[in-house]
């Protein structure tokens, strides 16, 4: 089958094997692949993975091992993409998100989802409603960890946030919080990346523009360091700054202002699938106007390189 | 007076004039003052603070401006050390702590404690018990600082909590921890570095000895990047890290963990001095015993220098 598969390098294959499904899994035929910023790290070195990269995805159950699992044949799915060991009190207590041996659909021990064929556990899969379009499925992994943000912060009373990054998943996460009815602000470094935002009726402001402590609350979603600091910056003395970039280290951040602010800084990672696709059918996050492209996987180099220009949000991968 | 005053370096002065003393405030005359690491890096040039240095002291009321004053006459007193602007939203709400125009004693905007004289509103003074003899009410603000930390965790369940770093600060935190019931182990980088906190009836331990992702709470008292990414590895996903030490921004730290993990940083400044003097009454934390010099003010340099050196915990200063 075709593959995108990282192994010293990013390259695509014609020749790799579809993969073995195990007692738990399902085998799935791509329909509809996206790619994300942690793709692209994949592929300059981050979290030294090899194997096929990709967790967004939409496709069709094609095989099951157990006979218990047949009513999935031929349903078109979306899936987590945390596997857990399923043995362990982490595990057992909260599921697998944090489990330390979990692997993880295109990103740790897991072949992922740029290929033809992807396998999962049965446990991870979610149906997709008829009324979900595929281009609005391979939506579901990002818009739950926009969603995550929303769980973290939803026990704080509604306060203005910002969002700062308004890139594939800071968009998402700015209009998932607006939509729960936060008073949202989105923050990006030039007028051109904020004019999503505006079409998406968001207010807006340029980072630079922003007073120190101004905000109670700001979702970092920049991907760069220097994002945070900037998050660190605008955060009231007594506020919260959820972390959602990954970023290198290089860049030192000082930490000062957190000590000093006694800020809260909140990591925030994947989120609930069940609870994304039930956004998607609302159908009222115009998700169409991300894409700004879309690729066969023999053309799937190419694809990368182009999400990884600047200003482009989401380009998406098909058989 | 005396002063060591920080002004293009760090200076001893014998000329310098007595505090005046506004309407709110009170003068008080220095018996005892203590150096924290706060001092020793605003001598590297944290907080580009210029005057009289010094925030940890005991000493007795000489003047007020104030009628209504009087019965603060001839006390003996500890401070606390934000002076608020008193009309803003977060002083009326919260108290001085976070206000953004505060002064800090010996660190913003206000003249400090390493001098014969130190001024301070009324509002900040703390009777100190007759019980409470100088050398333990000396203690008394980095006590409240380490029992802020209690006060940030007290509403989670008991569970270990690792204290890094076996300095001034993190001695206090981890036994104020224990003594409120906390499993606490004590780590350090060196076997030299622990023999206090062992005397001291701790648990203790290696950091570099300690598994990756161990501990639920961990607060990170180090005063080193390098502690930090110690507690960041160490800290299990969905834990907790106190980030109680300010260090500079040279070193960089990698948050990932703190996305991947969904790590939850809370930074930690001062604390309560009602409690602090509550817990010198009772008398049953060593403090004696962190005393590693004794200096008069006109040796204030040596003394800071004695106090930068390595394993050296308390030095005090004395008129």
């Amino acid at each position: 089958m075709q593959a995108l598969e990282l192994n010293k390098g990013l390259n695509y294959r014609q020749d790799k094997p579809i993969p073995e499904v195990s007692a738990d899994e399902a085998l799935i035929r791509l329909k509809l692949a996206g790619i994300c910023a942690t793709d692209l790290e994949l592929v300059k070195g981050y979290a030294q993975f090899t194997g096929t990269i990709g967790h967004e995805f939409v496709g069709v159950v094609e095989a099951v091992s157990q006979e218990t699992h047949r009513h999935w044949l031929n349903k078109r799915v979306v899936g987590s993409i945390n596997i857990g060991c399923g043995i362990c009190d982490v595990c057992r207590r909260d599921g697998p998100e944090h489990c330390l041996n979990r692997r993880v659909l295109g990103i740790r021990g897991h072949d992922g989802a740029f290929a033809d064929y992807v396998s999962l556990p049965v446990g991870n899969l979610y149906l997709v409603p008829e009324d979900v379009p595929d281009e609005m499925a391979v939506f579901t992994e990002p818009l739950a960890a926009a969603i995550r943000v929303f769980k973290q912060l939803e026990h704080w009373p509604v306060k203005p946030v910002a969002v700062i990054g308004p890139g594939r998943l800071g968009l998402l996460i700015a209009k998932v919080l607006a939509l729960a009815g936060y008073d949202v602000e989105v923050l990006g470094r030039s007028a051109m990346s904020l004019a999503l935002p505006k079409q998406w009726q968001l207010k807006t402001a340029l980072v630079q523009d922003v007073s120190a402590n101004y905000y109670d609350y700001v979702v970092d979603a920049s991907g760069q360091a220097g994002g945070f600091s900037q998050a660190l910056r605008m955060t009231k003395p007594g506020g919260t700054v959820v972390l959602k970039s990954t970023f290198s280290a290089s860049e030192p951040v000082d930490l000062t202002k957190v000590v000093v602010g006694e800020l809260n800084i909140v990591g925030s990672r994947c989120g609930p699938f069940d609870e994304a696709l039930a956004v998607l059918r609302q159908g009222n996050i115009p998700l169409e106007t991300m894409v700004d492209g879309r690729y066969s996987l023999r053309d799937g180099l190419a694809a990368l390189q182009h999400a990884a220009q600047p200003g482009v949000r989401k380009i998406l991968l098909q058989p």
